[in-house]
């Protein structure tokens, strides 16, 4: 049983206060898989060009992250993004979006794929995510996340589209637009009135909040001593969230979902966020070790027990 | 058994996108004293003129706050503040400060004061809090807040005194100003070298972080569904803080404090600001009554575990 990811691959040039690279493994598909495979076999699916590197399908694939279903499009080059990030690391400018390949991304799931029970949908077109729901058979849990474009010029295709998802995840000012309140408990009532049953906004470094219709659940952010690169924090959150869940065997029969696995998920996701936080780009998960995870989820319940 | 807070009475005009008040009764040490009165009978230190109406000092003895150490001048005028918040309530900017009576603030403490074990010094100038508890004999607790004014311009004397203290309630922007460092836990270390051995760190509506050496934990803030106005809401934190650990004659021999208690001193300081910014200033403890605020801990509660 496999998590099937969908999103983009890509290639990053991040600068932060602590350095720069010009050009390293990113996409959103990539975080969100290398940060689930510590919990469950993970399905990738996305896009590259035939600039994509021997060495990084192998990192993938050294985490037991499947690549059938990574489409390589001869001629063409993968994703660029670069970006530069403010002194506090709270903000960063984008310099530079080549979407390449990525442009005409309309995922086609291979056979092998379409049995999985677990999906999650990375930040692409509504209609795409859409579509590749619409190729799976027998899901027990689908969710994904979406951003202030998609929320804006997408508004109604977002809807359609989310409306069929268990939960969504996105961060507090995607939260704050999708509903148009302010207020964060406001907004997470409007938005689960628009179809998942779950919902988890994420806030940075202050952690998250799992909303369900009468309950919630707030985790803190991890408190790192230094925090070298934040790109793909938010997706690492999603794949220890989902990674988790998938990896329990969670699933939603009729929006039941066992309250408590959230809950750790939550906790899973913040760990994995914070992991990925303290490297360059995917840097971290080179070593990283299971039993360092569960330590810092334990680090978790001491800091937050009373 | 009592707890002594000092700091400023005042009347305050405020604005928020609720509503506006023109005049309200306010004032740190008045906030603290008001959420510390639900756990611990409270003595007050602090001035005003002989503007101060007799309904403020009625609410004030209406939750057994003793008002023998409330110096009036007669001639003078009370301590006036006028700000208005900005639509997220996030900022805020000040109209008026009119510190009449308090510019000459030299608290006397009463003899009936000198002997009480717990002691918390609100936001005065540093020498005035080293001298008030100069004053004090026997006490088991004593910590206090300041803000950036006194950090920028009266640094030595600032650090004369809290060298003195158990613990230091400041909130984020202050800690790193204090500590000259940008991330938290590092500035945490180096404020524990300063002196007190408990630091609790305020993040607004993120919560607070309690730290010592070698540990910290983390409280959420409440996830209120209205803030009507957040004026007070950080004293009374403070008041919750040190009212509860008043309340359970909570002391600091050498430095070994039950830890236990000081995260549920914590979770009180964040629920009794929570129910601050419900109403205008102090009006929501007009009606408050104990067992609201112990379902309100149990919310928490509820709303952390894992």
């Amino acid at each position: 049983m496999s998590l099937v990811v969908v999103g983009s691959v890509a290639y990053d040039g991040v600068e932060t206060p602590h350095g720069k690279v010009d050009r390293m493994l990113g996409g959103a598909a990539t975080y969100i898989s290398m940060a689930a495979s510590y919990f469950v076999p993970v399905k990738l699916v996305g896009v590259v060009g035939d600039d994509f590197a021997p060495e990084d399908a192998a990192l993938l694939a050294s985490r037991q992250v499947d690549l059938e279903g990574l489409e390589r499009v001869a001629g063409g080059r993968t994703f660029f993004w670069q970006g530069v990030y403010s002194a506090d690391m709270n903000d960063r400018a984008t310099l530079r979006t080549d979407l390449n390949v990525f442009a005409d991304f309309n995922p086609k799931l291979p056979e092998s794929y379409r049995s999985e029970p677990h999906l999650f949908l990375g930040n692409i077109q509504p209609a795409l995510q859409k579509n590749v729901r619409g190729q799976m058979r027998g899901l027990k849990l689908t969710g994904g996340d979406t951003m202030n474009y998609w929320i804006n010029d997408f508004r109604g295709e977002l809807l359609e589209t989310i409306r069929e998802w268990d939960f969504l995840l996105i961060n507090d000012s995607e939260a704050r637009l999708l509903s148009g309140e302010q207020n964060l408990r406001r907004a997470a009532t409007r938005i689960l009135d628009m179809g998942p049953h779950t919902l988890v906004i994420k806030r940075g470094e202050y952690g998250a909040i799992l909303f369900r219709r009468g309950m919630h659940f707030m985790a803190p952010g991890y408190l790192l001593e230094t925090v070298f690169d934040p790109t793909g924090a938010g997706d690492c959150f999603a794949g220890g969230f989902i990674g988790y869940l998938a990896g329990r065997g969670v699933g939603a029969s009729g929006g039941a979902v066992d309250a408590a696995e959230l809950r750790r998920a939550v906790i899973y996701g913040s760990v994995m966020g914070s992991f990925c936080c303290e490297r360059f780009g995917l840097d971290r998960f080179r070593t990283l070790r299971r039993d360092e995870i569960d330590a810092r989820y334990q680090e978790f319940l001491n800091c937050t027990a009373f």
